[in-house]
């Protein structure tokens, strides 16, 4: 279920994250108990929605949370925290309750999509870790969405895995797999959550052998005939025939890595069935985002592989979420709640415990994102669908989120979550958010 | 030195470099004697030189690029290749030779930044993660070059981590301490590379206290005088009255990070000054990239803090790295040695061994990138500055490029580097590469 090797991530943490616990032991701060909210001010320009990706690699990733003996070390011998505080650190586990959208959830501005209620110390240390999962998860599965709608029902690949640093990578076929892509070229995503692989055979292959057909034959040989031959590196025509020849009409697929791709998916399509190899697919992957797979819709193509839009969220690489304060209680246990917020230039925040419900009209059909400011928690009056379901409960965590069985839930969830947006929202052209957010 | 797990990097890797392999130890190809080469086709647009970065992190994961039970339970019990490989692959260690240009040496397009001599086996199953993750540093570091010089000697801090996924953002901290960035407030980072790290207190640690005024003594007590406020919660104007009030005026720095900087900038200063505050610097924070640094170039700030601009590459967050098979012998052992390349459309390739030198003029000037296609080896009859360095020789790494170390050496290459080039390198408008790449 999780990666096979589980090192702490308790460093992946922005220093200040614990000089603030530091500072809070010493006055006595750190143990109020805290409402921490994560949400994103705008979607990227011209997007109509986002789609949140990242729960189940988070909460592993809080699981391994912990401050084992190189961890403190390190924070000693550069001084990071005074002794108390590395001696808390050394207890830590996060005790706390977590809530919010469900893997896969449709997003939009204001969307307070993970609910934090822990004292100040262990809900502040979690900061980064959250938002560098979200933000990075998110913003490939909002780009990916988009892609699986522009391709109509035929499958799409990630194979983006060298144009985003090497973990990056495992993550991004996750998260593209949670937008509805088909499969990865990621080996450890396989391994780890479960999203199926593919891939057969680059130019070095065919450069490697005497001939293309020398290299055709090798790889027939080995993958039988039903697999797929890449016949761009000297001349797609010769290739093409080569193939046939070679695996025979039964051949399972072409592909095309260069090239001007609506003419020369025709004249190849055109050129299999004169074979006889009309059951043969074509797969195209030559620098596609979601605008030239949608350029390619009325084109014969049967498959796409997708690589740097995927993996660097098609222009927006970082999905601007926020990790804030919202609401603490005045003294420890007993105090009043207080709603708080920033107040200065530009970057206004709303304070205050949420619970967001999306609100349907009678044909199911989305209508608001509906964010009630609730004082006490619970949950609110509202016939909306309630948004928040929960991740870990007094420092227990869900594990229906976990592994790949959490990753192919929170693909079929995307799936169900999106069928109840307006149908502008699949339109590629840029737009606003689809629905409004409402505070109430 | 090392991160403080190392589990395997072996299935970091596109699957259908093992599928390659598979067919090739079918057919007797996999031992041929091969030359891969690692080059971009083009800068980013625009740009005028790229920082190359990774190079430690790969070498590192080169050398953790082995297939445990583990690894090859997963590639069985998926089918991605016969038995045959997977004995192969338990046996696997990188024997070959790499070389490669010293990690921050500037790069243009064509630069052969690495050359990988091995049989084809063990040299195209590195493929995936030779380009992670100089895709993603070298974006990383070729933009924050870019930051540092607009930044005119002043320090810059990263802070992006909360911007890119939880292990990116320790390879972007590398990165762009490579590149001249001074410090990170990533921990990981200060851990695994010895990047300086720095950072004191968020928005939330002002908002869970009753008052600025308490938040600000709580920071001073646990971290002193010389501590960094940020003043930017509530009124700028009130809260830098309060803070040199609760911290004297030997008050070490007021962090913005929000507002109208150059005009708020300007006014913070001053009233610094009234308050005696002569000495406490200024830090901004606040949504910056190398030309809203260059835009602050007059105002009395005295460090910057850079996030998502630079963990994503400012806008070129992949570099459009390839690696790429460019000769090998005919058959095993003594055959010829033959240059290959695609042919198709669009993506052209030189084949051939090659040789960069650095072209410098009678005073050290940079002139030229002079990529020498040499048959056998050997290094060329030319007088420029060569540019290879060994990074594994038969299989052994050289260790001075690992680590903490080597993120230094390379910090301090890549500023001898920069200094080579002609003054126009530096300007931060839309231009061609500095340096013309000519293949000799």
């Amino acid at each position: 279920m999780t990666e096979s090797s589980a090192p702490s991530s308790a460093l992946l943490t922005d220093r200040y994250e614990l000089t603030m616990l530091d500072a809070a032991l010493l006055d006595g701060t750190y143990d109020r108990e805290c409402v921490f909210e994560a949400f994103t001010r705008r979607l990227p320009a011209g997007r109509r929605y986002g789609i949140l990706a990242g729960t189940g690699r988070l909460l592993e990733l809080i699981d391994r949370f912990r401050f084992g003996d190189d961890e403190l070390e390190y924070l000693r011998d550069n001084r990071v925290v005074r002794q108390e505080t590395l001696d808390w650190l050394a207890d830590y586990r996060f005790s706390g309750t977590i809530r919010g959208y469900r893997e896969g959830e449709v997003f939009f501005p204001g969307s307070p999509f993970l609910i934090v209620d822990a004292p100040f110390a262990e809900g502040v240390i979690l900061e980064t870790l959250i938002l560098s999962v979200f933000n990075y998860d998110s913003a490939v599965a909002s780009a990916a969405a988009r892609m699986v709608t522009a391709a109509g029902g035929r499958p799409i690949a990630e194979m983006g895995s060298r144009r985003a640093s090497e973990r990056s990578a495992v993550a991004a076929a996750r998260a593209a797999y949670v937008a509805g892509f088909s499969a990865t070229s990621n080996l450890e995503a396989g391994r780890t959550w479960g999203v199926p692989t593919m891939g057969t055979a680059a130019h070095a292959f065919t450069l490697l052998h005497d001939s293309e057909e020398d290299a055709f034959r090798a790889q027939v040989a080995a993958m039988g005939p039903g697999t797929t031959l890449l016949v761009d590196t000297f001349d797609v025509e010769k290739a093409i025939e080569t193939a046939v020849r070679v695996a025979g009409p039964g051949l399972g697929a072409i592909r095309l890595d260069s090239g001007d791709l609506p003419n020369l998916v025709r004249r190849v399509r055109d050129q299999l069935d004169r074979l006889g190899a009309t059951e043969t697919r074509i797969t195209v992957t030559n620098d596609l985002d979601e605008f030239t797979i949608a350029a390619l819709s009325s084109s014969p193509v049967d498959s796409y592989g997708v690589g740097t839009s995927v993996v660097t969220g098609s222009g927006s690489p970082a999905s601007g979420m926020v990790y804030k304060l919202v609401a603490h209680r005045e003294r420890d246990g007993d105090g009043e709640w207080v709603a708080v917020a920033k107040k200065s230039d530009g970057k206004p925040s709303i304070g205050g415990r949420k619970h967001p419900v999306r609100r349907l009209d009678s044909d199911g059909r989305a209508v608001a994102e509906v964010v009630h400011i609730v004082e006490a928690g619970g949950t609110p009056d509202d016939t909306g669908r309630d948004l928040l379901v929960p991740l870990i409960t007094d420092g227990e965590l869900h594990r229906e989120h976990l592994g790949a069985e959490g990753a192919k839930r929170a693909r079929e969830h995307r799936e169900a979550a999106m069928r109840e947006l307006p149908d502008q929202a699949f339109r590629l052209g840029r737009g606003d958010p689809v629905l409004p957010t409402i505070f109430a």
